[in-house]
């Protein structure tokens, strides 16, 4: 993982713990082949496992096997697959992996456009997660 | 982190997987202040935050701050804080951490006879587990 994809990482870890959430962030992918998302988050109520990227542009693009992935886990764990997104200069946005629209191939384009459109804030997530988009 | 502890909790990692359970590593515990078990593995019906020790011994010590870390961080997730005990050429005992005797200064005493006397083994833990010690 670069050094910016950490940093992220522990900007989103952080502002769990600040609002009385648990979270974790999981070992470097490259010592094991099983599935594993960047962060585990929860409370009494709500389990998340959720991968986050961080860009510069206003899109990213998601190979479908990093998706297939993360829900695997998810679907074992009986927990919520959530794409968190950090465009600079637009914050975040957080996304039910579920419902991402898939080209052709059965990839994934995120655009900012669409995380505008589909997207949560990070208080709806913690605190009106059941009543939203998601 | 040593190896050796690496090497343990990834041993147990893989149990858990080839078992159809969900497992994940945490990240190095250098890198923050949180509080944050070595594993957390689930399935649908079970969400465990599990402490990893080793030891060529018949016994370890655990201070208060580190099992109160812990129960803390399960808490909020509504986990089930488990002790994974493995020694040398004895395998591996699963304990449940509120119920291990604390000493006098609330620290503990892992021995190998406790482990005997109140532990489970890994079958239990993920086949049986609601029916045992634990």
């Amino acid at each position: 993982m670069s050094q910016k994809g950490a940093n992220t990482e522990r900007e989103l870890f952080h502002m769990f713990w600040k609002n009385n959430w648990a979270c974790m962030r999981a070992a470097g992918s490259g010592n094991t082949t099983m599935p594993a998302p960047d962060l585990i988050a929860g409370n009494k109520n709500n389990l998340l496992a959720i991968e986050c990227k961080s860009t510069k542009k206003t899109s990213i693009y998601l190979k479908k096997q990093e998706i297939e992935q993360l829900t695997n886990f998810s679907n074992i764990l009986n927990a919520t697959s959530i794409l968190a997104m950090r465009f600079n200069n637009n914050g975040w946005y957080f996304l039910n992996i579920e419902k991402l629209p898939k080209n052709k191939k059965g990839n994934y384009t995120i655009t900012l456009k669409l995380c505008k459109e589909q997207g949560i804030n990070f208080q709806e997530l913690i605190g009106k997660y059941k009543q939203l988009k998601l």
